[in-house]
């Protein structure tokens, strides 16, 4: 990205071993992802050194290893985390990876291209069983951070058996939150979207209520489908001050709210958390930690999470791929190298 | 109260059952709450009518009972919570009772009296086994509030075995979540305090470090005292903006902030939260959850909460005991009518 608004897919230098625990992987498939938008459209560019590499989410087979890798071997199929990690530091070990002591942002390292240095291999990439059927490698992409980040949003609700989910978002972090609350036992989940094409993969994933109202009306819908209380369980998935705050209200007195957007620019007032008395949990999503079950799972097609792309283009039009999510064209575009 | 700084204390027409649920109790002691404080100093007291009733804490024996209230008794020895709840509705059920459906705030009924009107009797009201021992009366009073209010800061921030327990704030509230810490299993309790009394009686609770430091210093000090990585659980018991921003500093990632400091004028910012993955949970203490525990522990002489009352006046004297918490010449006043 040369600069908000600004994509252009140029020859780089190819990314070799820098650390003896780096891997350098043939991406199979990468993919454009909401947070990407941010810079797009210059919210938060603050920092930002342009032109900047572009992409955190990536599958594919792995060409060379450092010297001191030693579970993760050339010509195997891996996915990887957006956060690259050790995995074995004590925040690593209580299941929080994308703030490991060690992290590196896979986002500097440029994922949309064709060959990437993943740091830290061991720590951070999972290899399938085999080489995958094509058809997989959408739903394997998946895993890198959309899924990873909706299913963490529903892990930091607390969604489970017994409980009401509500979800906040019907782009692809939402869509693939309330397949994660499906997964996780719920039987109720309230899918909050106004698109029809989105509010019919919510309810293939196991949506089983469409509220289009947004706001105050969207809480008073909530709370009129859960006899007045509000949902134990809200996952919030846009990142505006009016998602989480229609998150926060939704949730009953000692409910949850996970909260995976990006929230740029969002506070949260202290007297409305107080008297809420709900839990609140959210952030990068640590996927490192649930990457094995979700190889597992896409592997016996179990879950189909790949559906959440509905444009796939060669990488040399990333830009079009930018584009079609920025006017909301698209839920998620997929890139093949 | 009748406005800030003026409080007196005045005949007012005794109260009586309106309620078939009501109880009126003739109360023991009561005391001033750091919320108290809070009119007292002139903030958020834009909806107040003055002159307001004053104290939501209380211990007493009961007078009389209204025609539907079953299991409270006249002639008992009660504590109840500063909230009125039914206990039966699925928010208290599902231990919030300080947001029952049917809540009724005991602070605009006046427990800084000689008799209280204690609604919804049966689900609020917790009878001793006897008539207790004055010396335990003050333990007892602190169950009603300071007592649930440290006890659920230290639940919600999850301390427990094998976890690092820091405590933000030295007034009664912080006191009692690090004597909360211990009974819940936690080896290392880090209480921050510059108040040398307040520190002797946060070791004699329990805590095994004091620190001394706030603002960023004080966050770098817990830091250095959990291997750079914050500690598992913060009990958040001041409520302004620097405390809370302290106790989301000072917590690892994955780790949990209590918060029940009443927040005024505070607000977390989004961004912080996002990247702290702290998990954040509080509001008024759902008291009546704990409290048979508590009356259990005091009874058997297990805890000593009560020392958290650091002066006892007679009643008439209230305006003095107000003064003494607002110099923090006292940490807690025990007024006995």
């Amino acid at each position: 990205m040369h600069g908000p608004g600004d994509v252009r897919v140029e020859e780089r230098e190819a990314p070799r071993i820098v650390e003896p625990t780096d891997a350098i992987i043939r991406v199979a498939a990468a993919c454009v992802c909401g947070s990407d938008l941010w810079p797009y459209r210059d919210i938060g560019t603050g920092g930002m050194q342009w032109p900047a590499p572009m992409g955190h989410e990536y599958a594919g087979i792995v060409e060379e290893v450092g010297a001191d890798v030693e579970t993760i071997k050339p010509g195997q199929f891996v996915v990887g985390s957006f956060w690259a990690s050790d995995n074995t530091c004590e925040i690593c070990r209580a299941g929080y990876q994308s703030a490991c002591v060690d992290r590196v942002s896979m986002g500097a390292l440029g994922a949309q291209a064709e060959l990437l240095r993943v740091p830290l291999a061991d720590g951070t990439l999972v290899a399938t069983p085999d080489i995958p059927a094509d058809d997989l490698i959408p739903s394997l992409l998946s895993a890198s951070d959309v899924l990873g980040t909706g299913w963490f949003g529903a892990v930091a609700a607390e969604a489970g058996p017994g409980k009401t989910v509500a979800v906040v978002g019907d782009g692809a972090v939402g869509l693939l939150a309330v397949l994660a609350a499906k997964q996780l036992g719920v039987e109720r989940i309230i899918a909050m979207s106004r698109h029809e094409s989105r509010q019919r993969l919510a309810r293939e994933y196991g949506a089983t209520d469409i509220v289009e109202a947004r706001g105050d009306e969207g809480v008073a819908a909530i709370k009129e489908l859960t006899n007045g209380l509000g949902a134990h369980s809200v996952v919030e998935a846009v990142g505006t001050q009016e998602s989480m705050n229609q998150a926060l209200n939704a949730t009953r007195p000692g409910g949850h709210v996970g909260f995976v957007g990006v929230a740029h620019g969002v506070s949260l007032d202290g007297m409305d958390l107080f008297w809420s008395l709900a839990h609140v949990h959210g952030g990068p999503a640590p996927v490192r930690r649930f990457l094995p079950e979700f190889i597992d799972l896409i592997w016996k097609r179990e879950i189909d999470p790949g559906k959440v792309f509905d444009l796939e283009l060669p990488l040399d039009q990333a830009a079009d791929g930018y584009r079609a999510m920025d006017q909301r064209e698209a839920i998620k575009v997929l890139l093949r190298p």
